[in-house]
C-alpha cells in the first residue's frame, strides 16, 4: 500500500550524519562503555517539587479533557512570563500550550505555510527543521551560515531565497551553535521579514541557557509582533524534557485559528501536565538558574581545557548546552572525526553536518554529563585531535 | 498577516450546531442550572491507582524523553491486546503510541493522504473528522448514511465517491449514532477499500462499550491487515481523556514512517502517561467493564423511559456513551429541538446536524451524568417533546 509522498520523503533522503549516534547506542546496548556527549537532555531528573504538583493536580480530578488552547492559568503566567521578559504587552489570548515546542513548531508552520509554499530556516538548525516543513506540505529552503560569521545569518542571504516564502525560522539561543542572536542580527532579520511579509518563526527554547549577553526575542523589534510566532518550552528550561510541555505566543487572531488547529492534531495537553508547568514557573528565576548552572559551569570548565590546544577550534558558545568544534585541522570532516572517535576513544558526539551543511567542518559536543567526566572526556577528545593532527589519514 | 488557507478554512465555516453547545456553557458560567448532555466524557474522574502508578513512575525517573515511538513493553501490551481481540498477529513493530486519539487520526490522514487529496468519511461523524483531513492539506469527503439502515453505509456509496480518494475512515462503534458495525458492513466497506486501494482508518476508540454484539476491527478481514490503520485510546476505555494517550496499529512499514512523522510533530508521549496507560491495561478487562457500566445500566434506562412514549424515536444503541434520537416527530429538525430544549427545559444536548447532515433531524444526548439524574433529565425531555408534538411550532 502507498503512503503519502509527505511521510515517505519527510527526511529528504540521504546521509544525515546518524549513523554515528545509532552506533553508539548500539555498543551501549551491547554492554560496551561509551560516553555519550551527543543529545540535548539533562543529566538531571525533573525536580520532585514538580512532580509532586503533577500528582496533587492528578489526584485533585484534573484528569478529564483540559481546554484545548491550555488551562486558563497557566496561559496568564506565560504570558506574564514572556511580557516580563520581552516588554511587549501580552495576554492570554496570545499564548497557546502545545504538546511540546516540538508540536509547536509543527502547528505555526501548519499555520503559516500552505502545500507548496517555501520555508525558509537557518543553517545550521536543529535537526527536526526541514522535517517539520515537509510534514505541513511545504518546501524547506535553507539560508546558510558561514562559520567566520560565528553562524550568524546575514539579511542578504535571507533576502536572496525568500521568493515563494511565507515564514522564515530562527533559532536563539542556538542549538546547535551556540550562538546567541544580537540586536543588529535580530533588526537585520525583521527588516527582510517586513519587506517580504514573511512570518518570523521564533524558537526560543533555550532562553534561560545564556552565558553571554542576553536573549532578545524578535518580538519585541517594532512592527515585529504582529508578524512573530514564539516557540517556548518547559524542556530546557525546568529539565521537563519528558513531560511535553510548550508553547505558542503570537498575535490573537493567529492563536485563535491555532487553538482550532489544535482541537484537530491534539485536541490539548494534559491537565495535570499544565498544572505542574505552572508550578514550576511560578519558582520564579531561581529555579531556571538553578538548572542552568551546570552548562554554565562545564562551559568555563571546556573553555579552559581548549585553551591548552590549537587543534580544535570552538565557537565561543553565548548560549544553550552545546560545543561547536571545528575539526578541520585534523584533516577530517565532522563525520570522519565523530566516526573514528568513538571507535578509538568510545566517545560519541554529534557530527556537524547532521545539522546542516554549513556545520561539516565541525562537531558538536553536549556538555550533558557530569562534571569531571566531562572535563575528562574533553580532554581525551583534544589528546585525540592532536594525534589526528600530527599524523593524518592517508 | 495572512495565515494559511489550511488553518483559516479547517472548520469549512457555515453553522454547526455548536451555538447550542456554547450557549449552555455560557449559561452555566452565568450560574443557570443547566444539564449537560452534550460532551463524550465520563462522570468519573481516572482511577487513583492509574494515577499511582503514573506518580511512582515520574518519582522513578521516567522524565525525560521518552522514545518517540512508544515506551517498549506499552507498545508490546497494546500488540498484545490488539493480537488477542482481533485475532491479526501483531508485534511492537505494529504499534505508534500517540498523544491520544485525535493524534492519531491526524497522524494515520498525514501517512495516507497528499495535498488535495479526496479522503472519505462516513456521515453521521466525529466533529473533528472534516477538520482533521483539512488540516492535513486534503480534501474530506462525506458518504452520507440514511436514519433507515441504523446510519450504517452502504458499500456502493462509498464506491460512488471513492475517485481521487486514498483513504476511509470509519468508527464503530460509532459516535454520535451509537451504531456497530456488523460482519456484512464490514465486509462491504474492506471490499471498496480493496476494489478501489483505499487505506481503511478505522477509529475503534469504542470497542469496550459495545451493548448489543460484539467489536469486530476491519483489520483482521482478509486483505485488511495491509490496509488497515487502526486508531485506539485510553480515553474511553480507561476514563483517562486528560491524559492523551493512544495509539496507532498498522502495518510496520506505515508505522515505521508514522514514528518519522510523530518526531517532526509531537516527539513522543510522556513516559510517565505511558507507564500509567501500562498499569491500566494490566489491570484487563474488568476495569474496563467497570468504566463502561454506567453507560450500560444508563442505556437500560433510556430504552425503559423511552419505551413509554412514540414521539422520540431511538436508533438502538448498541454501542458508545451517546443516544441518537428522532425528533421529527415534533416538527422541528434537531437544532430548533435542542435551541428550545436548553431555554425551556435548562437541558442542554446536541443538535444532530453537528455531526453531519444525515442526522440534522436528531439530537444526540450523552448518558455522562448520574442514573437518577440522567433519567430524570430523559423524562423531562420526552415530556417536552410530547408536549411540542402536540402544539407545533406556527
Amino acid at each position: 500500500m502507498q503512503l503519502s509522498h509527505r511521510i515517505t520523503h519527510l527526511t529528504g533522503g540521504g546521509s544525515d550524519g546518524w549513523d554515528v549516534f545509532y552506533r553508539a547506542r548500539a555498543m551501549i546496548a551491547a554492554g560496551e562503555a561509551v560516553t555519550e556527549l551527543t543529545i540535548g537532555e539533562h543529566d538531571i531528573r525533573t525536580d520532585p517539587a514538580i512532580l509532586a504538583a503533577m500528582d496533587a493536580s492528578a489526584r485533585g480530578g484534573h484528569t478529564g479533557y483540559a481546554e484545548v488552547p491550555g488551562v486558563a492559568a497557566l496561559r496568564d503566567r506565560v504570558a506574564e512570563r514572556v511580557q516580563a521578559r520581552s516588554g511587549v504587552p501580552t495576554g492570554r489570548g496570545n499564548v497557546l500550550i502545545t504538546p511540546g515546542g516540538q508540536a509547536g513548531l509543527f502547528a505555526a508552520h501548519s499555520a503559516t505555510c500552505d502545500p507548496g509554499d517555501a520555508a525558509l530556516f537557518i543553517d545550521p538548525y536543529y535537526v527536526t527543521y526541514p522535517g517539520t516543513i515537509r510534514g505541513v506540505g511545504a518546501r524547506p529552503v535553507p539560508v546558510r551560515t558561514r562559520p567566520e560569521d560565528g553562524f550568524l545569518p546575514r539579511p542578504q542571504d535571507i533576502a536572496a531565497r525568500a521568493d515563494g516564502a511565507k515564514s522564515l525560522l530562527i533559532n536563539t539561543p542556538n542549538n546547535p551553535t551556540g550562538a546567541v542572536y544580537g540586536r543588529d542580527t535580530l533588526e537585520g532579520i525583521a527588516q527582510v521579514c517586513r519587506d517580504r511579509d514573511l512570518w518570523l518563526i521564533s524558537d526560543e527554547v533555550y532562553e534561560t541557557q545564556v552565558w553571554d549577553g542576553a536573549h532578545l526575542s524578535p518580538r519585541a523589534l517594532p512592527g515585529m509582533a504582529d508578524r512573530t510566532l514564539v516557540i517556548g518550552s518547559m524542556s530546557k528550561s525546568h529539565a521537563m524534557t519528558g513531560s511535553r510541555c510548550g508553547w505558542i505566543v503570537g498575535p490573537e487572531a493567529a492563536i485563535t485559528h491555532l487553538v482550532n488547529l489544535a482541537t484537530h492534531t491534539t485536541y490539548g495537553v494534559p491537565g495535570f501536565v499544565q498544572d505542574a508547568a505552572l508550578f514550576a514557573l511560578e519558582q520564579g528565576e531561581e529555579m531556571e538558574q538553578a538548572i542552568a548552572a551546570p552548562f554554565r559551569r562545564r562551559r568555563a570548565l571546556a573553555q579552559e581545557i581548549l585553551s591548552r590546544q590549537n587543534v580544535l577550534r570552538l565557537l565561543p558558545p553565548q548560549g544553550a548546552m552545546y560545543l561547536m568544534l571545528d575539526v578541520s585541522a585534523t584533516g577530517m570532516d565532522g563525520h570522519d572525526f565523530a566516526a573514528a572517535l568513538l571507535d578509538a576513544q568510545r566517545i560519541a558526539v554529534m557530527p556537524g553536518g547532521s545539522f546542516g551543511a554549513a556545520a561539516s567542518g565541525h562537531i558538536r559536543v553536549a556538555m550533558t554529563i557530569a562534571d569531571a567526566e566531562f572535563a575528562a572526556a574533553l580532554e581525551r577528545l583534544c589528546a585525540f585531535a592532536a594525534e589526528r593532527a600530527r599524523e593524518p589519514a592517508v
